[in-house]
């Protein structure tokens, strides 16, 4: 029974303890939990300080629209409507000029037809009196709100116009059954419709004045990036494969840097969707062709799976390619640095919206080295060598023909 | 004079018979591009009937919760913030049940956390004076507004309560402000929520009560279909590249399904988001391993790079094969059809959600094969044939091994 209670005692002991031991950690774990947080968010803004700028210029919008309700002359010509302005701002403040102009157009347009209509279907459903009213609106709300839900399943419609068909419903269904409710709906439409057009400026006009960010840039960057991704990996590729470099010390991110490239397709859609709506600016002119960069932008990603499948010889056993390997060393070299120099002629022809000058001939030049390397396999492998042994390296070589050919048809896809 | 005139009446005449034939085509081409639509249409309803269902459903719970401004005893208790429901519907009700719980509990939380920080934030300003309030209340719509607006920066926040930093951002700034004018805030916070709860659980009613679309069941048949989609290559490409069939009839869309697995990437993220709101349903229990997907989604795709770069061997020379090939016919032919069993059979465990009982057997199986592939390579191959040209056939062969390691790869991530 002693024992017992001892055991008992020596368990509370130790739970207590353990509980002690847990209190006097939690202001250390608490720390750490902040100073890892703190860490995150500074990364996060030096990846992309506008991310910082954006963050004030939401806030400095929203504040400039709430400025309605500390005025009251400004107060008293819209009362409780001018909550829509601000509601305005919060949800079409985007991070690009494009999406910022693409919501807000939406919401603009959506608003104004379906408050039209609205009206319309309001003064309809009056006409069949007090019993019929209610049920006529219903009717119409239903039949509405369905085929327009329906709408939004459209691809094309759902690329652009998606935000703008759910204000839509939105819209439709507060003007035409608050209707039932208020009769000046005309005044109460025109207040909506005016309010959100003043949310929509100021969004804009933040957007617009304060360090804007064109998603049209950041297409423009990301496909001259991506592209210039896959040349950095082309460059490290040589001389890893061939263990030039043993230093096991050097950075070896690059040939991590081209699988964001595998993925990248989504992102470029969205942004040259954004920057459809971006007027004309800086060398971006009237009717700029976007799609063209979703074309190159294509080619790249198949450059960057045949590359993919290029990485995953990058670990051959090491006695093969001493063997054989030395007579391929300088071809598939020359290859590598042939198409690097296109790639990279390539990525600052569109960063710097030039003709890209030299790539042709460097393409030409990796298309001779490609030869040569094939070339070398024939003569250089087939003698008495076990094909079995071999298979790895000539795959290799052949999968950096493909990522020439590759190349050629980036470099092709620019004359259009 | 005259023949001058002659000519400007030919040329009126051209122009009002062009015009003339403009209007009476008219009809035609506007009758096409209906009919067209109607095609359309017709098609996605049928590619996915739960889209026309889901538009139904959309209807009837906006026409439900708009009930409120037709009775008397329902509205009198709201008033105008009777909108919020009808809003809520509108912006919450999403094709899936999980997406719609997800912006449902963003919705709500956010707005309840955001209402009492703003009446805090209402408080305290107006304890600074007349003058102080404006500027206090500006300095915290500001300083929220903006710091907010930065944590939706952050990937995890963005995946998960995107919406609901939204909705915080606008109630805070709503009631905080408002609250300036109208000081009943406590009363118009209070409104807002019961409102918004009340949409918010008409459109999660009608969405799950009425043939709710789960997240979960859309990314467990993505995945197994994305595995089906490899094999259906897989099991086209051994016959296609031998000539076997030489119908030229014959349907060749499977060589093109692999394609869509390329970019599945973003889907899988989003509909593992939303599945992880999702309560227990069906199979899936309480805790579910929805990253397991995410796992077996990412193996998937790293094959499907591998067999885009084995499709860009389907148009090798055919007179190369004729010679070489067919040593290597039966070999290829085997690998492929093993492998194939192998991810039918997990593509059907997924399904079934069985343990994929015979797929080890075929996966060693198709190791056997691809070793007897090697091994014909190198007898068949290396006497005296040309190596240049037998190049294509090597890394098609080599790429087919890597397709088995990769099978072998999805196959081991079940295990775990």
């Amino acid at each position: 029974m002693e024992m017992a209670s001892g055991v008992v005692a020596d368990k509370e002991e130790g739970m207590v303890s353990r509980l002690w031991d847990w209190f006097k950690a939690l202001p250390g774990k608490i720390m750490s939990k902040v100073v890892e947080l703190g860490k995150k968010t500074k990364k996060l803004g030096e990846d992309d300080p506008r991310r910082i700028i954006h963050s004030l210029k939401v806030g400095l919008a929203i504040t400039l629209v709430s400025l309605f309700y500390y005025f009251e002359p400004l107060y008293d010509g819209f009362g409780v409507s001018a909550m829509w302005a601000v509601l305005t701002v919060v949800v079409v403040f985007e991070f690009s000029v494009g999406a910022t102009l693409g919501r807000g157009l939406n919401r603009g347009l959506a608003t104004f037809l379906a408050a039209a209509l609205g009206f319309g279907a309001h003064h309809l459903a009056s006409l069949s009196g007090k019993k019929g009213e209610p049920i006529l609106l219903g009717l119409f709300v239903f039949l509405l709100a369905a085929a327009v839900t329906f709408v939004r399943f459209f691809p094309r419609m759902k690329a652009r116009y998606d935000y703008g068909l759910l204000v839509f419903i939105l819209t439709f269904c507060l003007i035409s059954v608050s209707g039932y409710r208020d009769d000046q709906v005309l005044h109460m439409a025109h207040k909506r419709v005016s309010t959100i057009l003043i949310g929509g400026f100021t969004a804009l006009l933040v957007c617009i004045v304060i360090y804007p960010v064109w998603a049209g840039d950041d297409l423009h960057n990301l496909v001259a990036n991506n592209i210039e991704k896959l040349a950095d990996f082309l460059e490290g590729f040589g001389p890893e494969y061939f263990r030039i470099s043993e230093d096991a010390e050097t950075d070896k991110s690059f040939l991590e840097g081209y699988k964001t490239v595998l993925n990248s397709k989504q992102t470029e859609e969205s942004l040259t969707n954004f920057a459809r709506w971006e007027p004309p600016h800086g060398q971006f002119r009237f009717r700029y062709p976007w799609e063209q960069y979703l074309k190159t932008g294509s080619l790249t990603r198949h450059c960057a799976y045949r590359i993919e499948a290029l990485s995953g010889y990058l670990n051959t056993d090491t006695r093969i390619q001493q063997r054989v390997c030395g007579k391929l060393e300088q071809p598939c070299l020359n290859l590598c640095s042939e198409s690097v120099k296109a790639l990279k002629e390539l990525s600052f022809a569109i960063k710097t919206m030039t003709t890209p000058s030299s790539a042709n001939s460097h393409i030409t030049k990796s298309k001779i080295a490609a030869k040569n390397l094939k070339s070398s396999l024939n003569t250089g492998l087939c003698k008495g060598t076990d094909l079995l042994e071999v298979i790895p390296v000539i795959t290799m070589a052949s999968l950096l023909v493909e990522v020439v050919s590759c190349t050629e048809k980036i470099t092709e896809s620019f004359k259009n």
